[in-house]
C-alpha cells in the first residue's frame, strides 16, 4: 500500500457550536465554537502526524467559511482543494452529556454550500497528484447530490489509482430525512474501497444480512469481515472498534483489524473521564491510515490507532491534535504523572 | 386609538450569535448568544413597559426553538401564539463593529421553520382577542411565502378591527435574494396600516418617488409624511428617526412624528459609546406604540420613544429590557451619576 | 388523587451565587448566578413536565427579585402569585465540592423579603383554583414568621380541598439559629399532608422516636413509613431515597415509595460524575408528583422519579430542566452514546 | 501635620457584585466580584502609595469575610484591627451604566456583621500607635449603632491626638431608611476633623445653610469652605472636587483645596472613557492624605490627588491600585503612547 | 518595483499575554494570549491582502513555538522558513491602557530561541525565490547577535536583488539594555533599504542630526525625507505617520509618503475608541507594501495604508486580519451603519 | 522540636500559566494564571494553618514580581524577606492532563531574577528570628548559583540553630540542563536537615545506592529510611508518600513517616477526580510540619498530612488554601454531603 502523494479527504467541514461547562443548550448565553466533520477530522489528524493531507470540499464565501479554512490551515491541512461558493455553512449544535445524560447533536446542515456544490467538483483536478482518498458514509447521507458526489469520488479515485478508504459512519436520521437508499449507495462506495472502517451493524445494513447476537465483540466483527471480503473484491482491510459504555463519561475501547489473511485485536483501554467523545472514530481511522502509510506492522498500527482514539477522547473538540509522539506516549504509558 | 386586547407581534424570532469583546467573527472560539427579530424586539419591549404582548410565530421543535420561546416568556411575552414545527431555526451571526469598522450581520435564516410555516397560520385564531398588530417589512423580505403571510396578516387585522402598525425595515439583500417586488408588496402592507415607521428612503422606494436631497432631515421627513398620507388613506401616523453617525460607536438620534394635522420632532440625543446598535429602531417603535396605548401627548410620546431607543443603544443584545421608569430616567436625566 | 387545578408551590426563591470551575469561594473574582429554592425547584420541574405550576412567594421589588421572577417565567411557571415588597433578596453562596472536599452552602437569607412578608399572604387568594399545594420544611426552618405561614398554608390547603405534599428538608442550622421547635412545627405541617417526602431521620426527629441502625436502607425506610402512617391519618403516601456517597462526585441513588397498603423500591442508579448535586431531592419530588398527577403505577412513577433525580445531578444549577421525554430517555437508556 | 504611626481607616468592607460587559443586572448568569467600601478604598490606596495603613472593622467569620481580609492584605493593608464575628457580609450589587444609562448601586448591607458589631470596638486598642484616623459619613448613615460608633471613633482619635480626616459621602437613601438625623450626626463628626472632604452640598446640608446657585464651581466651594472653617474650629483643611458629567462615560474633574489662609484649584481633567467610576472620591481623598503625609506643597498635592482620581476612573473595581509612580506618570503625561 | 517572488519577513514571533477587560496586569487571574512581532504582523497582513508572504525566523521546539507557527499558518503565511531549536519563546506582557492610563508592554524576550539562533540562518536559502525582504529595527535592538543577523539579512537581500523595506521601530529600552550603537547599526541597515518607515525622530537619531521643533508635522517629515534621501542612495521611498493622541483611546492618524521627486499626505483620520493600538504601524507598513506590489498610485496607496492602520486599531490583537475589501470599505466609508 | 520563630521558606516563586478547561496549550487563546513554587506552596499552606511563615526569595521589580508578592501576602505569608531586583520572572506553562493524557509542565525559569539573585541573599538577616527553614531540592536544580545558595541556606540555618526541613523534589531535566552533580549537592543539603521529604528513589539517587524492586511500598520506604538515618546524623525524621496512579485523574495516596525509633503509615486514600495534581507533595510537607509544630502524635500528624494532600488535589492551583478545620473535615469525613 505504498502511497506517493497526499491523502485527500473529501467531505463537509462543519462549524460546531457547543454548550459550555456541562450545561444544556442555551442554558447560559454562550456557545463554544470549533470545527469538525468526519473527513476534516481525519485530515487534521494525518497532518499532525506529519503527512501531506489535502481537503477537498466546498464552503460558503463568508466569514464562517473562511474561518473554517483558516482553522484547517492552522493545523497544516492543504486547503487549496476547497472551493468557495455562495450559500450557507453547515452547522451542528452539540450538547455534551454527562453521567447518564447522553450527548446530543442537532444537525443544521441542510442546504449548505457543500451539499449544493459537491456535485460540481472536478474529480480529476481535485485528486491530481494524490495517493489516497478518504471518504465517509456521512457525505452520502446528507442528500442525493452529495450521495452522487461521494460515489463519483471513490470511482474517480479508483480509476486514478489511488488507495481508497471509507468510514461507514451510518447516520439513520440523515438518510431518513431524504429517503436515501443507504444500502445501495453505501454498497456502491464500499465496493471501491481498499480499506473500510465499519462493524457488523454497518456490514449487515449494507448487505441486507443479519448477524447472530450474543456471540461477543470478536465473533461479530469476524463475521462482518468475512461478509465484507466476500462482497467486495477490492477490499484489503477492515478495521473497527468495540466500545463499551458504562456511563457517558466512562467507556472502554478495543480495536480490530482484519485483512484477507489475518486478524488482530487490541486489549480494552479505559477512557475515564471522557473529555470529548466526538471525533473518536475519526482519530482511530487516522491512526490506522498513518500506520499503513508508514508501514507499521498490523498489531502495532492497531495499538497506535486505539491510543490515538483514546487521546482524542481526552481532548476538547472534534479534532485530534495529537502528534505521533503524543500517541506513542499514551500507547506506552510508563507513567501517568506530570511530565516536567 | 383605544385598544382593548393585547398587541400581537407577527414575525420571525432569530438566534443571534455574536463575536465577543470587539473581536472579528470566530477570531476566538466563542460566540455570545441572544435572541431577536424586529417584531419580537417590539413585543419584549412592550411587555417590559407593562402591556400585554403576544408573539405570533413559528419555531422549530428543537432545543433552539424552545430556548427562544423560553427567552420571550422570560420577559413576559405571551408565547401561546407560537407554533412548533419540524425545521431549522433562523440564525444571524453578528460581528459588532468599532470606531471606523462597521458592524456586520450575516443572515442564516433561509428555509427556516418560520419561512416555511408562516403561510399556515390561522389569522383569525392568532389575532383572536387582540387589539393591535405589529409587523415589519423584514418578514415580507424573507421570501414569497412570508411575503404572502405578511400581507394576509395585516389584511386580517384590519378586517378584525385591530390597529395595525408596520415598520418598513427595508433589507435590500433579502429582497434581492429572491427577486421580490418590494414596492408592490410593502405598499400593499402599508395600505393597511394605521401607524407606519419609515422615512423618506422607505416611502420613496415604495411609491417609486424621488426626493430632493439637500433639504435636511426635517424637510425630507416632512416630504415622506406628505407622500404617505396621500397614498394611504388608512394611515393616521408616521414616525421615524434621523441618525447621524460620527463613528460606529457615536451617533446622534432625533425622532419625528407626523399625523394628518400635526408634526413633532425631538432634539438630537447623543449616544456615545453605543453598546449595541441592533434593535434601536424596534425600541423606538415600541416607545411610540407605548405612548399611543397610554394616551400620551404626541410631543411627549416622541421624547419617550427616542429615550427608549437611546437606552437600547446602551444595552447589550437586540432586546430593549428597559421599564417605563428606566426610560423616564433617561428622558429626564437630572443626573447621570451613580444611583444608590 | 385526581387534581383539577394547578400545583401551587409555596416557598422562598433564592439567588444562588456559586464559585466556578471547582474553585473555592472567591478564589477567583467571579460567581455564577442561578436561582433556586426547594419549592421553586419543584415548580419549575413540574412546569417542564407540562403541568400548570404556580409559585406563591414574596420577593423584593428590586433588580434581583424581578430577575428571579423572570427566570421562573422563563421555564413556564405562573408567577402571578408572587408579591413584590421592599426588602432584600434571599441569597446563598455555594462552593461546589470535589472528590473528598464537600460542597458548602453559606445561607444569606435572614431578614429577606420572603421571611418578612410570608405571613401577609392571603391563602384563599393564593390557593384559588389550585388542585395541589407543595411545601417544604425549609420554609418553617427560616424563622417564626415563616413557620407560622407554612403551617397556615397547609391548613388552608386542606381546608380548601387541595392535595398537600411536603418535603421535610430538615436543616438543623436554620432551626438552631432561632431556636424553633422543629418537631412540633414540622409535625403540625406533616399532619396535613397527603404525600410526604422524608426518611427515617426525618420521621424519628419529628416523632421523637428512635430507630435501630444496622437494619439497612429497606428496613429503616419501612420503619419510617409505619411510624408516619400511624401518626398522621391524612397521610396517603411517603416517598424517599437512599443515597450512598462514595465521593462527593460519585453517589448511588435508590427510590422508595410507601402507601398504606403497598411498598415499592427501585434498584440503585450510579451517578458519576455528579455535575450538580443541589436540587436532587426536589427533582425526585417533582417526579413523584408528576407520576401521581398522570396516574402512573407506583413502580413506574418511582422509576421515573429516580431517573428525574439522576438527570438533575447531571445538570448545572438547582433546577431540573428536563422534559418528560428526557427523563424517559434516562430511565430506559438503551444507549448512552451520542444522539444525532 | 506630622504623623508618627499608621493611618487607621474605620468603616465597613463590602463585597461588590457587578454585572459584566455592560450588561444589566443578571442579564447573563455571571457576576464579577470585588471588594470595596469608602474607607477600605482609602486604606488600600494609601498602602499602595507606601504608607502604613490599618483597617479597623468587623467582618463575618465566614468565607466572604475571610476573602475580604485576604484581599485587603493582598494590597498591603494591616488587617490586624479587623474582628470576626458571626453574622452576614455587607454586599452591594452594581450595574455599571453606559452612555445615558446611569450606573446603579443596590445596597444589601442591612444587619451586617459590621453594623451589628461596630459599637463593640475598643477604640483605644484599635487606634493604638496610630497617627491618623480616616472615616466616612457613610458609616454613620448605615444605622444608629454605626452612627454612634462613628462619632465615638472620631472623638477617641482626637482625644488620643490623632489627625482626623472625614469624607462626608452623604447617602440620602441610607439615612432615610432609618430616619437618622444626618445634619446632627455628621456635624458632630465634622467638628472633630482636621481635614474634611466635602462640597457645598454637604456643608449646606449639615449646617442647615443654603447657597446661591449660579455662582460657579469656584464660588460654591469657596462658600462651603468659609462656612466650614467658621463652624468647626478644629478644621484645618477642606478638599473637594467638581465633576462635570457629559455622559456616564465622559466626565471632567477638577480639585479644590482650602486651608484657613489659602485656596488652590486644579484645571479640569477629562476622563473618557471612564472604566469604573466607583471609588473615584476615595482615590482623591487618599491622594490628598498622601500629599499631607509626605509634606507636598498644596498645589502639588492637589494635582496629585486629582491625577490619582483620574487613574482610578481608568481602573476596574473600587480600589485604586496605582503606585505613586503611576500617579506621577498620569500627572505629567508627557506621552500617552505605549510604554515599552 | 516589480516583484516576482514572495515577501519574506525576517524577525521574531512573540507570544503576547494581555490583561483582559481593561484590568491591570494580573488584577484577575487570566491572560488573553495572541501572537505578534513587528515583522510577523506585516507578514500576516500581506497574506490577508492576498500576497505570498514567508516568515523567516527561529522558534523554540515546544508547545509555544509550535502554536506560534500554527497561528501564522492559520492566516496564510508560509512558515517553511521557520526553524525550531531548543530554547525559550519570546514573550511580552501587555497591560492595555485606558483614558489617561497608558498601555504598558513588559518584554520578556531576552535569551529567546530567536535571539540565540538568528545568527545561524542561511540567508541564501531563506531568501531563495523571494522578491522582497521586510525587516524592522526592533530585531537589531534585541542584542548583538540579532543586530548582526539583521544587517546580514538586508545585505544578503540586496545582493540577491530583492527589494528591501525596513521599519525603524526604535525601542530605546531594548538598545540600552545591551548598550548597542543604534545609530550605527540602524544606519547600516537603512543604507540597504529601498523603502523606509520612519519619521524625523528616527532619522535624527540615526544621522545624529537635529530638527527644529515647532514646524508642524509636514515640515518635520519633509525634513526627515530630505535627510534620508541625501544619506542613503539606495532609498527610493520613505513613509511615516503623524499620530495625535488626545487620550489613550482617541488618536488621529495621518500618513506621509515621500519619493525622490514627490510627496503625499492624507487627511487625518479619527480613531475613537481604539480597541487595540499594538500593530498599528505594522498595518500601515503592510498597506504601503501592498500598494507598491499592486502598482497603486502614491496618493491612493497612502490612503489605503492609513485606512489599514485605522482598521487595525479597531481590531483586537497585534495582527491586522483585514482583507483588501475590508480596508477599501473603511477607506470609502459611504456608511458606518450595520451591513446586512 | 520546639520552635520559637516563624518558618522561613527559601525558594523561587513562579507564575503558572495554565491551559483552561482541559484544553491543550494555546488551543484557545486564554491562560489561567496563578502562583506557585515548592517552597511558596509550603509557606502559604503553613500560613493558612495559622503559623507565621516568611518567604525568603528574589523577584523581578516589575508587574509580575509585585503581583507574586501580593498573592503571597493575600494568604498571610510575611513577604518582608523578598528582594526586588531587575530581571525576569520565573514562569511555567501547565497543560493539565486528563484520563490517559499526562499533564505537562514547560518550565521557562532560566535566568530569572531569583536564579541570578539568590546568591546575594544575606542569610543571617534573612533567617533572623526564625525557628525553622524549609527548602527544596528544586532550588539546587535550577543552576550552579542557586545550588550554592541552597547549600549556604541550610548551613546558615543549622549554624543559627533553626530546624531544617528539605523536600528532595528531584527534577531530572533541570539538573541535566546544566550538568549539576545532583547526588553531591543534594547530599550536602540533606546532611543538614532534621526532616526530609523523600522516598527510595531520592535516597538511592543521592547515596548512589540501589534498592530491590518488588518488595512493595512499605519495604522500599523502610529501606530508604534506614539508608538515610545511617548517612545523615542530623536527620530525625523522613516522610514520604506512595502514589498509585490509575489514570491521570484517579490516584491513591498513602503517607509514611519514619523516625530513628519508629515508623508509621496511613491507609490509602482515593483521589477521584483530581482537580489539580500540582502542589500535592508540598501540601503533604506542610501538613507534616504543622503536625510537628503543634506537637501532634506521629500517627496523627501523618493522617493530617495525607488529608491535607488529598484536599490539595481537590483544589485548583498550586496552593493548598485549606485551613486546619478544612483538613480535619476531610480527615474525619463523617459525611461527604453538602454542608449547610
Amino acid at each position: 500500500m505504498s502511497v506517493a502523494g497526499p491523502v485527500v479527504c473529501f467531505g463537509e467541514v462543519l462549524v460546531r457550536l457547543a454548550a459550555p461547562d456541562n450545561e444544556l443548550l442555551l442554558q447560559s448565553p454562550t456557545l463554544k465554537v470549533s470545527f469538525g466533520g468526519a473527513e476534516a477530522n481525519v485530515g487534521v489528524s494525518l497532518a499532525r502526524f506529519g503527512h501531506a493531507a489535502r481537503m477537498l470540499s466546498v464552503l460558503p464565501d463568508n466569514g464562517l467559511g473562511h474561518a473554517a479554512v483558516d482553522e484547517l490551515r492552522r493545523y497544516g491541512v492543504d486547503t487549496s482543494g476547497i472551493a468557495f461558493t455562495p450559500g450557507r455553512m453547515g452547522l451542528y449544535f452539540l450538547t455534551p452529556g454527562a453521567a447518564q445524560r447522553s450527548s446530543q447533536v442537532l444537525y443544521d446542515r441542510a442546504d449548505s454550500a457543500f451539499s449544493r456544490g459537491a456535485c460540481a467538483i472536478d474529480w480529476d483536478a481535485g485528486l491530481a497528484g494524490a495517493g489516497w482518498l478518504h471518504v465517509s458514509g456521512v457525505t452520502a447521507a446528507i442528500g442525493p447530490e452529495t450521495a452522487k458526489a461521494a460515489v463519483e469520488a471513490v470511482k474517480a479515485a479508483r480509476r486514478l489509482g489511488l488507495t481508497v478508504s471509507m468510514d461507514c459512519n451510518y447516520r439513520a436520521t440523515l438518510w431518513q430525512a431524504w429517503g436515501g437508499d443507504a444500502p445501495a449507495i453505501l454498497g456502491e462506495m464500499l465496493s471501491q474501497a481498499d480499506l473500510v472502517f465499519g462493524d457488523h451493524r454497518d456490514i449487515a445494513l449494507v448487505l441486507g444480512a443479519s448477524f447472530e447476537s450474543g456471540q461477543g465483540a470478536d465473533g461479530l466483527r469476524r463475521w462482518a469481515a468475512d461478509m465484507a471480503f466476500k462482497a467486495w473484491p477490492n477490499l484489503a482491510r477492515l478495521a473497527c472498534t468495540d466500545r463499551v459504555q458504562h456511563t457517558v463519561n466512562h467507556h472502554e475501547l478495543a480495536g480490530f483489524l482484519f485483512s484477507r489473511d489475518g486478524a488482530w485485536r487490541t486489549g480494552s483501554r479505559t477512557m475515564d473521564p471522557i473529555i470529548d467523545r466526538i471525533g473518536g472514530g475519526d482519530a482511530f481511522a487516522a491512526g490506522v491510515i498513518h500506520g499503513l502509510l508508514t508501514g507499521m506492522a498490523e498489531a502495532d498500527l492497531l495499538e497506535f490507532a486505539v491510543a490515538a482514539a483514546v487521546l482524542k477522547h481526552a481532548t476538547p473538540g472534534d479534532l485530534n491534535l495529537a502528534t505521533v509522539a503524543d500517541v506513542e506516549a499514551v500507547r506506552s504509558s510508563h507513567s501517568l504523572d506530570v511530565r516536567r
